[in-house]
């Protein structure tokens, strides 16, 4: 059998898996949550030799050390996992809610329920800990889950998902719930893009390269997530400290999340006053300044050297670096940073600092992103920070879920009508 | 300039548009839509002389009647769309309400609020009425739309965008907002489903062939709508009378609509006693009868004319007629019913006529569809009787918007956080 046709025949029995799922009670799918705990203690050292053979074929290919940390599972980082799925399990059922509900034409009693999407396809890349949260997520919201993670996470995946599996058939699940898809070449990758009609949505977690693939090539509805061209702005009204201190953290605390600031935009009238210290922080900490002219000059002016300086091109604008560099523009006003923003941003997280009431109003209207922010860094995008409980990804489109996604990020809904006879 | 780049233009104007309206007030964008009205009486004769020379071109290529009358504008049919359009001034915005807020970390204070999605696509068929409704429903929920209309209606759909975009100049909102694509060419819509972030999403209304066309090549975000493969179900513990009344009505009421049904299901162990009169009176009514081979036997005993019956294929028990025909099927029992419909459903609407409490209860979890009736005809399906006002379509998907799609389904939500220069 070939890829494509194997993919197929996975994607039909997660459909069928799907439909049991979908009136598994609470408490069977919570007790899978609880087995699953139970499997990856008693796999464990079936997982993390899986997992030394994907690390040690990984670092023969040359692979560098920031990926191999991101393939990397040990016993904290199973058992920060195990947290996780207990969290899970005591997150409020999001199932069945009534959404809304009247009583239409002739009496017909008409609700709209919360249910599950059916069959969730997850496309990622190295970090073998998203198989573990994604499929959780499901069977907690009813779904089944189709997993396509990194080829070089193969065997950490196989060996997770067949604790995962254990898991269901301990509580009388079906265990085509949860598959992993062979990610030992690119044709299921491909394959699942193909599933229109078994498969209710796909998500892609990982490099702007992966999410663009999907997006293009997609015949099964894609939320897009991640990418995060995260823009700080300083308005002439900032506070100097308050504007340093956001601009310092929204770039240095983690430089190589989303939500970490990647273009820093300032109003010319404050540019002279403001940019010297932060200029010269940056480049200090190590960041990369790449600068429009006038920043450059400032730059200079106030000593950066050359090495931490660059030009910046129409191309750096739209990049998200996900590394040691900020590209900095000046300009005038907050319909100009607006603009700037609305032209270049990946509608992720943007923030404004600014003392000025009407300014934050005009801007948090004007920006279109998941997530505006008046005098706060960006580095807060995230589902727990959010209250939203557990995050499947954080959704950059505008289309059935944006921002950070949590439980009812993979449900639908439906509507059920109650009549005594009612012809129309 | 080719189709492909007049295309982007037009999609970058649509996108300059939006962000302008975003941020107009309810007052504006009713304002459009009382202009709307206005301006349609004052071009009245021109669209009526527009739409005359559309319907002389399309007898002339010898398209039948029926399209005709889809394609027809008259006094009356523009009058009850300025009926609408009142209408919809008067229904409340979605614009700006909190879905969620509270206040999180270091207490940045969180709210969730409904934006409107941005750029709008929309492409159908015959109808010149749609451009009038969906353009007023994108300009009421603060989109701009980008129109891509029949080739046999482009002269209707020109002169109407024309009496549209004078009534965006009337109120001083971007005349861009609303645009009609060069239906004359295919390209058009090919090109538009191409402007993946400039178009937000894309709505295909028409038949199965436009709407699956739409969802294999389109790289925007696409709800799907409209395709009807509905079954009406009859258990054993049905009431009889009530069993033929739904029968017929779901399926005579008004055949071509997406609401009708398409599949009749019956227990084998009442269809000896109900199918009988429902075939005998269905074939009376004109209606070509598709049957399993037990349906065939027992329409052939109940002395229904071989004209009027057919043997089913497989084929049948996915095909949406849309038109006189009706498949039946004898099966057992409502998991039965269940399997059927999930497998050759279009996830709209499904029926179930049943006096037994655990039986409707297996039905309406079971049953994967936008909407599940008991003891109801699926005729009921729509916006306005679901109480949802204004409707731009009927999603068959599951992601965004199930069923019929009022205001809110062309919204998304942004997150706004305001500090006081908190960091992580």
């Amino acid at each position: 059998m070939n890829v494509q046709e194997q993919t197929k025949r996975q994607a039909q029995a997660a459909k069928a898996a799907a439909t049991l799922l979908a009136t598994a009670s609470l408490e069977q799918r919570n007790g899978a949550l609880q087995a699953m705990a139970v499997e990856l203690s008693t796999h464990e050292d079936a997982i993390l030799a899986a997992n030394a053979a994907d690390i040690e074929a990984a670092r023969a290919e040359g692979i560098g050390e920031g990926l191999i940390d991101r393939l990397m599972l040990n016993p904290e980082r199973l058992a920060g996992c195990k947290q996780a799925l207990a969290e899970l399990v005591a997150a409020p059922d999001v199932l069945g809610e009534v959404v809304c509900g009247r009583v239409i034409t002739a009496g017909i009693h008409m609700k709209e329920v919360r249910v599950p999407l059916g069959v969730v396809g997850m496309i990622y890349e190295a970090r073998p800990n998203v198989t573990i949260d994604a499929a959780s997520i499901a069977i907690k919201t009813g779904n089944a889950i189709l997993l396509r993670g990194g080829k070089i996470a193969q065997r950490s995946n196989d060996a997770l998902t067949k604790a995962l599996v254990a898991a269901l058939a301990a509580v009388d699940l079906p265990l085509d719930a949860i598959q992993n898809l062979d990610a030992t070449s690119r044709e299921s990758g491909t394959a699942l893009m193909q599933m229109h009609g078994l498969v209710d949505v796909l998500i892609p977690r990982g490099g702007a390269g992966l999410i663009q693939t999907v997006v293009e090539n997609s015949k099964v509805p894609v939320i897009e997530t991640g990418t995060g061209n995260c823009h700080v702005y300083l308005h002439e009204s900032a506070d100097p400290a308050m504007a340093h201190s956001i601009v310092m953290n929204a770039k240095l605390q983690r430089p190589s999340v989303c939500n970490a600031a990647e273009s820093l935009l300032l109003d010319r009238s404050v540019a002279q006053q403001l940019l010297p210290q932060i200029a010269s922080d940056l480049a200090a900490a190590g960041v990369t300044l790449v600068c429009d002219p006038e920043a450059l000059a400032i730059a200079q002016a106030a000593g950066v050297a050359d090495e931490y300086l660059r030009a910046a091109t129409e191309e750096d604008w739209g990049t998200e670096y996900l590394d040691m560099l900020i590209s900095i523009k000046i300009l005038d006003g907050v319909q100009q940073a607006i603009e700037h923003i609305n032209t270049y941003g990946s509608l992720h997280s943007e923030a404004i600092v600014t003392s000025d009431f009407t300014t934050a109003q005009t801007f948090t209207g004007g920006v279109d992103a998941a997530a505006v922010y008046v005098n706060a860094s960006t580095r807060f995008t995230d589902g727990g920070v959010f209250g939203l409980g557990a995050e499947i990804g954080i959704s950059t489109q505008k289309l059935h879920a944006r921002g950070p996604m949590g439980l009812t990020a993979l449900t639908s809904t439906k509507f059920i009508l109650e009549g005594t006879g009612q012809v129309r």
